[in-house]
């Protein structure tokens, strides 16, 4: 019934079961003129645009009820993703009181968020109009922030939301495998970074997964800014390093993925041992966190278990975290796999949800070479992790 | 000085006297992440996004502040829309208390509004990051809706914006001239949206006035949803009134015109006088309400012209807004030609401003037939209206 997106429905089927486990007896979504201003949590949990002042209720009990202005209640019908769909013409105070009473919810989160701004699509004028709304009722006292509902339900990917970051993950890949013919030494970094693109363009239906300055991000040689900065016209040289960083969004779902490519100097067939080491430590910690990567342990513990291998092996600490969940976006739902630092705050002691999905990119740099890094994308399983990406298993190799 | 976009230096150089107007003292604009939820007064004041919580500020005296993020700094420097720019590192409370107390202002008008979309960017969240930042200084019992500001400047469109929409709807009309030349009974009403979609794909450099599940609405027949739904399978028969909600946008700047077509049956030469005569109810009541528009007459009253022409002819009210105004989006501004019913709120006492730009688009049924509509646009003058769009001036018919 109805031609909306299989997937709204697959995640409002998550949000009971959300519901239950928070305490929290309904979530309401107000928006208006969603076209406008678009709060994220639409594209989960709504579908279509609404044009006048809306309320989607989903309940702990299944309930799913839109209030909508008449106008747009036979759009909100054809999707089909709220069972019953309420239309008003004057004003929606009368309507969402009905409902309200109907379903008298204790907790109500609504949509909007201090901390996350991906939970705050909620607009200030939207919360005055909504208390006014439900003034003289019991309701207006019972209103908390739903950003708690947002990031577990961005967090755990439907089979359809794996799909596509698989989807998106492996064009990367061949977009990776293709470049690979045409590198050697002599490009400059963002020779590199055209040809990523180039390659990407042949792919229809291609984004880019975050912004344009540094995507991809490549990096090479000892003196590279390894991270978060755009290509530069440094030159790769015989005995660099260089790394990728790269990543597409496909149907609205992103990959995020790093190779590193080893340059042979005259007369070597194969890299020197220093960066072999270098880069087989980084699989290796990857491969034991994805081993012990599973629901319920905290990130920081997962991050500790890349980190102590590294740094066992008698390399530096990685400056930032293991890895960070994808989805709609590169950076996407607060659990994250990183250190017990002071600028992650709490987010270390969250445990892993089953279908989230992780990048692991751990990196150590090789001395007189470049950075060794590897990320890759894993979902969790109930019992371990599937992985989204095929893992990068050998050092590519470039000749002389 | 600059990479930034001159309008944006235009509309920004009209602020003082919007603000010196209204008797207030500075505009804060406050957001963070504006690419994830933009604020769409950021096209007209702001210019580049920013990733971190920001400030930016115009004062009656014409003064320009920015406060951003360190790493968002360069970037607002680069665009050069405003004169000073403040980095921060640690937090902005600090750097915005210190602005604050140098330009001292007695009434700051902040981005939210409850009755207008458009002026409502501020996040319920970022509010009350405001307000605690503003914490304990005397600016946090200060603070009042912006949307005076945002619709005064939305709305008087310079001679540049008017031009801008008029070239949008040539170039609809034109989509319009072309299609009714492809129109035959037995098309479903998606065919005629894949038509639109084509003829406008001949033109260079348009994009979708709004949402493109809408964009364009086919309504064909006496069952058809009438408006804001999509295309559906329903087909064209003879004796069916159709119409066409279709908008480009085009340099920034939108359509969104209305056109209605009627489909004779075998042995009809012209449509029948139930027909006629609903369609020239529809065009009189636009011709009624464009003689009475002008500036100072309010909203609610230029509804009221078109409306009760429509109920005199024996006809029920259209349940909605006779106009909306339009500009860099399909509904633009504050002002609105709307009925005095609870969902418009204190909409219709709005008066009207030279320079403002409105459609009039109101709506009856012919029963057994269709939906009898149009839809046109004018800017308001000293003394009357312009059209923005050639009106239509007789119902199209389409052959048997």
């Amino acid at each position: 019934m109805g031609i909306g997106d299989p997937m709204v429905d697959e995640k409002l089927a998550q949000v009971p079961s959300i519901l239950k486990d928070l305490g929290i007896d309904a979530w309401l979504i107000f928006a208006r003129e969603s076209a406008t201003l678009h709060d994220p949590c639409f594209d989960l949990a709504v579908g279509p645009n609404v044009t006048w002042q809306s309320a989607f209720l989903v309940t702990a009990g299944g309930d799913r009820v839109a209030i909508v202005g008449s106008l747009d209640k036979p759009n909100q019908e054809l999707h089909g993703h709220y069972r019953e769909v309420v239309g008003y013409v004057g004003g929606i105070t009368e309507d969402l009181g009905k409902v309200l009473r109907r379903l008298d919810p204790r907790r109500i989160a609504i949509n909007y968020s201090v901390d996350d701004t991906i939970s705050d699509g909620l607009t200030h004028g939207m919360y005055l109009t909504l208390v006014k709304a439900l003034a003289g009722t019991p309701y207006a006292e019972r209103l908390e922030s739903s950003e708690t509902i947002v990031s577990a339900l961005r967090g755990r990917k439907s089979a359809t939301e794996r799909g596509r970051i698989r989807a998106a993950c492996e064009d990367t890949l061949g977009i990776f495998d293709r470049l690979t013919k045409r590198l050697h030494a002599g490009l400059t970094e963002k020779q590199v970074g055209a040809m990523i693109r180039e390659e990407m363009a042949k792919v229809p239906g291609l984004g880019l997964a975050w912004e344009p300055e540094h995507c991809p991000g490549v990096f090479t040689g000892p003196e590279s800014a390894g991270a978060h900065a755009g290509p530069t016209e440094r030159e790769i040289r015989p005995g660099h390093i260089m790394n990728v960083d790269f990543g597409v969004r496909k149907n609205d779902y992103c990959s995020d993925l790093q190779r590193t490519w080893y340059f042979l100097r005259p007369g070597e067939t194969a890299a020197p041992e220093a960066v072999q080491r270098g880069f087989e430590t980084i699989l290796e910690s990857i491969r034991a966190a994805a081993r012990f990567l599973r629901p319920g342990v905290k990130g920081g513990d997962v991050d500790a278990v890349a980190r102590s291998y590294i740094t066992g092996r008698g390399y530096p600490e990685y400056p930032h975290a293991l890895g960070h969940q994808i989805g709609r976006t590169a950076h996407d739902g607060a659990g994250l796999l990183c250190p017990r630092w002071e600028r992650y705050g709490r987010l270390p002691e969250l445990p892993v949800e089953a279908g989230q999905c992780y990048t692991l990119e751990p990196r150590l740099p090789v001395e007189g070479h470049g950075i060794a890094t590897c990320e890759d994308i894993v979902a969790v399983e109930p019992d371990g992790v599937e992985w989204l990406s095929r893992p990068q298993e050998r050092l590519y190799v470039v000749g002389p």
